[in-house]
């Protein structure tokens, strides 16, 4: 396989940008940055998150059993970065984030246009990241949207001309 | 939960617009216009793609252990909506599109820009589409890119205002 072919083709997939979050309930909150992401069925609603096996993120996630993807806006690419990084919850926010626990325990930023809220169904244990499968029991739109919805979502390629997590 | 927060929130995702090829090797060959995909993990180089239950295609794929993703360019809308309809094979075309045999026997299609082919590694079979993992193992690039390559891809909103998978 042609290694060059493989990444450019790889990074056609284009990606929104997403905020992981999960709270384990014994102390351990997560919040990450995340952008491999897909619906998967309608009936139950199935969510897909490729997450990193190696991160805190994924401890807490498949300690939890739960998560939330909250969705970022266009216009929210320093919250993007700011995720990138280890997140701390200090005076009740989460790196310097207002948020509010949804009904999974999971932290909602409040600042986020919209997120959904998921009971783990699933991990394929396969690669350097692994397919966790969510059921969607819990949405919100914290601000209304005008347009269409995939429009109103901040993208990969808003993050920079040569930034990409895939290929 | 909210049906409308949910289908609002969900339609959030962006999508690329996909040709899923595959050939069983026992006279079922199938293509269908695809959209819930996500690379999954880079180590190995892992696919994700929700294919619906009931379809020719899902069950071709799984026959096939292996199948094509085959990135359709923004100037591509006539082609998604030929494979949304059932494939046929017809004179050595796939619903009249040029196409050549892929090392894993699915059809690559001569005119997309470019597509990968996986061999299926594990389903999730969750849900009224299932969670179809692939390990690419071949990259084709047909035709060369200017610009990010995620830019280069037919997207869900380019198919017309109205129209969504997902939600």
């Amino acid at each position: 396989m042609n290694a060059d072919a493989k990444k450019s083709v790889l990074r056609m997939i284009p990606y929104g940008i997403y905020v992981l979050t999960a709270d384990d309930g014994r102390g351990n909150i997560c919040a990450a940055t995340v952008n491999w992401v897909t619906q998967s069925a309608f009936a139950p609603p199935l969510v897909v998150v490729g997450v990193k096996t190696d991160s805190g993120s994924y401890k807490t996630v498949k300690a939890a059993g739960k998560f939330a993807l909250n969705m970022l806006g266009k216009d929210q690419k320093s919250l993007a970065f700011t995720f990138f990084r280890p997140a701390d919850v200090t005076d009740g926010k989460l790196s310097g984030q207002p948020y509010r626990k949804g009904a999974t325990g999971a932290p909602i930023l409040i600042d986020a246009p919209g997120a959904v809220e998921c009971k783990v169904t699933s991990i394929v244990e396969q690669g350097d990241h692994h397919v966790v499968v969510g059921e969607v029991i819990e949405a919100h739109f914290n601000r209304p949207l005008t347009g269409r919805p995939d429009a109103a979502i901040l993208e990969m390629k808003d993050l920079g001309d040569n930034v990409f997590y895939g290929g």
